[in-house]
């Protein structure tokens, strides 16, 4: 056996039409010189993270009220739009899979998103809609109950290492949650997204019935100026769907919602997110903060799944989605929660037929309730079938869901879960160059790269660990075999056979 | 808070038509009393098993020739097929969910399959049918590199604790693989399966060249005798179909089906389980073994799905699935593999098309080729999803796929990977009763029962060690909150004030 060629990886920058665009991707330089560009970014190392959006002269931060919609609906592109173009067409192997003028397009039409708030200047833009390779967010954020300040920010980096598109922070319940949240928002290169009652209830000392409008405004305005590019704003949990809500086996689950719901019914009001949409949307444009519409009565249950409450807050949100729209403030839709398989489909097209085709985000949907510590699978089934069918974006589960917070390996495990569930997607939507990482692996394998296999794995050190702790053999080399069928009779050999026959 | 009403489980027989028939399920008496029937089998505890099959009257095994295909074709109801019909009914809540007459008419029309060989008189049969719940298999075996009796006899008793429905038995390379197989039929309540062209190479020395037809039927005569309940024969591999698995990235990834192409190649003949398909099926009809006609030519990668080569050959396997059908052998059909989402029903339809429904058991599929180490999730979304389809069993597959032979740990988590699959399709099914279990959970839920939550899970002792790990209160209480949002608010219990307000 020859001693091994290794693969090797680095980082490169690749420049758009202006100095200020240089877009990182990671290129994997396999061990026969065949090379892939992987999507990414920085942070995961980095800090003080570059503050690059400071060098965009046409952007939205130059300009306020003029948010990335506005921009596109005027047929202008920014250097956000340029950026994602890049992003996403490079990692394809087809330069020009996307242009700057595509993105634009899509986010003119309402169907794509570029989350990027004017004052978060670390972003690395990048674009979520239905054209575009699939997303997937990680939710970290500290609470009463477990979790500190250094925790999250290493939660932080180790989502940006395996691969979050976005970030939410849903921290509750800790002193210093404004402090906690800029961290965040500086060390991350990715999109933030927030739910902003949750700091609001804090503010209120925990006491529903002193959640006013006024708190709930200024905490949204506080951390608008902040630079969290995206907000989850529970607006179409309006009181009419409360019955609806009542007579399921699991009520609200949303814990936003759930907030919503209880604020309304002590007061006997209505939402007052709803009733003051307007200003909200006032306050979005002035920091071109994106809408993220919260499904406060996403199904917990697969009993509860597609009745009127979660259809109903959809149809709801649909309207808001216009009046997003019509105001110049990008939004997505929140989607489900516990969904039979047999459904999937279905919610996807009434998202569209509601909502004006806006990119759905959804949670999962996990499709049966009885296996708690495998959600990140029983969701990760509903959430590829979901976005084959057109979902942009997938909010991660962990095997912690229902039963804990999850731990830092539980934020691995979900993460590399909902990436390869996203890739599926991207594979079954047909999007271009999607396949190259997949037929670069199998290649690998029909040669015995072992190394390259591992290379191109979406979690390599585990990959390797794994296969190296059963192979008899000196790791310096590859052997031509492995321990599935031992070096007796091996499939893989059979091949060259095959081809030596009957391949000219 | 009060102590803990803790739920409980017991094993529990119901009784069919006559003394002999007396099928176990587990009961899970919730602490509200409600209880819930799970299909169980005997044997993860028992040793020596009871031969049940002993004291069946009308059953095959006391009328050599006569199949569960020729009983069922002659409209007589055997005691496998009410065994089956009693399995399949009572963990869905309603008796009568299916006759033993229901479970003959799909036997005699092809379309179900009761593995169960006249000599392996330990067998709790079960049914095989895209009518029925779906089946996950376990692969176990062990093999020159890794493993040994003990520990596949241990895999065995571990396959059965998480409700495996087959077990395959992949042995080569041992000294007393008879001695091995023998153990385990005698150990398996449920049906065993094998390919005997591995014990036939072995009996060649591992010389491909030495594979003659008559090595080849005295083993399959041999492991018939022993008990085996199910066969793969990759019979539908013909000469005529290597060039265009040539043509792959990665060719046959099928052990057996490369282990026939290499004999095919050697000595420039036919594939012998073809040209001597007839005699084989005598020999099945003899022990009533079924035959699971593999595919050799199952794609390895997603770049090979769907091809001339694998829909060649299962157009081939269709054509035997008629010779079994009208020799009277029951079969069903094995799929791949490595499939994209988009691809997935196609490749059942077709199968439907082709095979003359009989039932389909894949392998996954996958859907992706990049995350090695996680391959039990990528093919569970494929698998999940090809069930729904209505494939009838899932192969399943570990972490350990495409790296290494599976450990005690990875056989656990493929399993309940594939449960939760096989579930999920049940639901999307429509199959009676099938959301029972989790109706049950989400009631658990909304009443904060948390070990009732654990007694209804696929993995009660994993789920209640994530929860206990960061629960800060004494474990033998229930708080009516959790770690994930604290005791500060809670959505679940907000429910209640939803429920007292609106419903009456």
């Amino acid at each position: 056996m020859a001693e091994v060629k290794k693969p090797s990886k680095e980082r490169i920058y690749l420049q758009g039409s202006s100095d200020a665009i240089k877009v990182p991707f990671t290129k994997i330089t396999l061990s026969n010189g065949e090379t892939i560009l992987v999507s990414t970014v920085e942070g995961e190392k980095v800090s003080p993270l570059p503050k690059i959006r400071a060098k965009f002269t046409k952007s939205t931060h130059n300009s306020v009220k003029r948010t990335q919609l506005d921009c596109a609906k005027a047929g202008i592109v920014t250097e956000e739009m340029e950026y994602a173009a890049i992003r996403e067409s490079y990692a394809t192997g087809d330069k020009m899979a996307y242009t700057p003028e595509d993105v634009m397009a899509e986010v003119a039409k309402g169907e794509a998103v570029i989350p990027a708030n004017v004052n978060h200047l670390e972003l690395e833009p990048m674009v979520i809609g239905k054209k575009f390779s699939v997303k997937v967010n990680a939710n970290i954020g500290a609470s009463q109950v477990s979790s500190g300040f250094a925790e999250e920010i290493e939660k932080l980096k180790l989502s940006l290492k395996h691969g979050a598109d976005t970030v939410m922070d849903l921290t509750t319940g800790i002193n210093d949650i404004m402090g906690l949240r800029q961290a965040i928002i500086n060390n991350s290169p990715v999109p933030i997204g927030t739910v902003p009652v949750y700091e609001a209830l804090d503010r209120a000392k925990g006491d529903v019935g002193a959640l006013t409008w006024e708190l709930f405004r200024d905490t949204v305005i506080d951390q608008a100026k902040q630079g969290v590019d995206y907000f989850t704003i529970h607006a179409g949990l309006v009181q009419e769907l409360l019955p609806h809500a009542a007579k399921r086996i699991l009520g609200i689950v949303s814990r936003g919602g759930s907030i919503m719901a209880t604020a309304m019914i002590r007061r006997d009001e209505e939402n007052l997110a709803y009733t003051h949409f307007d200003e909200l949307l006032e306050i979005c444009r002035t920091y071109d903060v994106a809408l993220s519409l919260g499904d406060g009565l996403r199904p917990g249950a697969i009993a509860d799944a597609c009745d009127e409450a979660q259809y109903g807050e959809l149809k709801m949100i649909g309207k808001l989605a216009k009046r997003c729209y019509e105001a110049g403030v990008q939004c997505f839709i929140e989607g489900p929660g516990h969904v039979p398989l047999n459904k999937i489909k279905e919610n996807q097209e009434l998202e569209d037929l509601y909502c004006n085709k806006a990119p759905f985000y959804t949670l999962g949907p996990l499709v049966t309730d009885i296996a708690p510590g495998y959600d990140h699978i029983t969701s990760a089934i509903g959430g590829a079938q979901i976005a084959k069918e057109g979902t942009a974006m997938l909010c991660y589960v962990t095997p912690a869901e229902h039963l804990a917070l999850p731990t830092p390996e539980d934020v691995k495990v979900g993460l590399i879960t909902y990436k390869l569930a996203a890739h599926a997607a991207d594979i079954a939507k047909g999007l271009k160059g999607a396949t190259l990482r997949d037929d670069a692996m199998s290649r690998a394998r029909a040669d015995f790269r072992w190394y390259d296999q591992f290379a191109l794995s979406l979690d390599e050190e585990h990959a390797f660990e794994v296969w190296r702790a059963q192979m008899p053999e000196d790791c310096a080399h590859e052997p031509s075999f492995c321990s599935m069928c031992g070096p007796r009779f091996c499939p893989i050999r059979t091949n060259r056979v095959l081809k030596a026959r009957y391949v000219k």
